[in-house]
């Protein structure tokens, strides 16, 4: 009964990417653990590009540099 | 000091309803761990039916299929 | 298809109290949002109170200053 | 290579003061523990104040009494 | 730059198994989103059965009755 | 009432470090949005090298490579 939490960046992921998302990583639970899809939670989180930092600066400043 | 992450579908929950959910996971700490009520945290987060997978796939498919 | 994260300080909560959080939490999902107890997930972090801090000071520095 | 989760009400917090938490706590992890900035994540949640609770109230209660 | 989050009961899974998913779950943010694998960060959590709850009871319970 | 948690490795990070941690992102949210220090709490988990993944691999093996 696995529980995932999946954190990207806002920017634009559709419902059908996120369906693979959830049916990919059940699977993988499935072939690597022998996991129960029946029980198996995935959780998407979109987070704005001002609220995700890396290197100490926010996504959104380092998207600008780029 | 206990804080509580309780996470739902985005389905249209009150804001009676959520401050249901507070106040009785904070009278449940009380109850069964003798916890200090006024240093105990509750964080809802209400996640879109699209972001959200069981048995491989999104909330959003499944009740479409019921 | 809820999921509760709860978080408190290890300091010996009994396999029984551990139970009647579940137990208990669960309950109030079916009570208040009317949500199925078959797909509602709890996870119990139990956390040394080195790695806990409120008020800037660890749960272990304010438990010695009481 | 940390990762840390700061969760704060959504209370109008600026792309500025969310860019300072990002730089300041990256540093923090810098300075205390030696840990490389560059894959050093930093997640900023904003949560509704009907949402958030402590003392077995929400937020939104407490700020109407205060 | 995606962060996971895989929550299991503890109960054996080898270094092997967490290595491949780890590779797995990057594999598919790349193949899916076209995220960058060298800022893919994943997180595995072994939680004990009598800390994880599901249908209002431990895991270890549940396994007892099963 | 902010809550912060920080998911560094498991490599003998000591309590005064950790208190350092504590103390220091809790003075940032004093700084950068004038939070109460009294109601911030802060969760630090450490994770095994082999429970970590950055690359598509274990920290583990990462550091085995370096």
């Amino acid at each position: 009964m696995p529980y995932v939490n999946i954190k990207i960046t806002r920017e634009g992921a559709t419902a059908e990417q996120k369906a693979a998302l959830i049916q990919g990583v059940t699977q993988l639970l499935v072939d690597v653990l022998g996991k129960n899809p029946q029980t198996t939670m995935v959780v998407i989180d979109e987070v704005e590009t001002d609220n995700w930092g890396i290197g100490g600066e926010s996504v959104t400043l380092r998207r600008r540099r780029e």
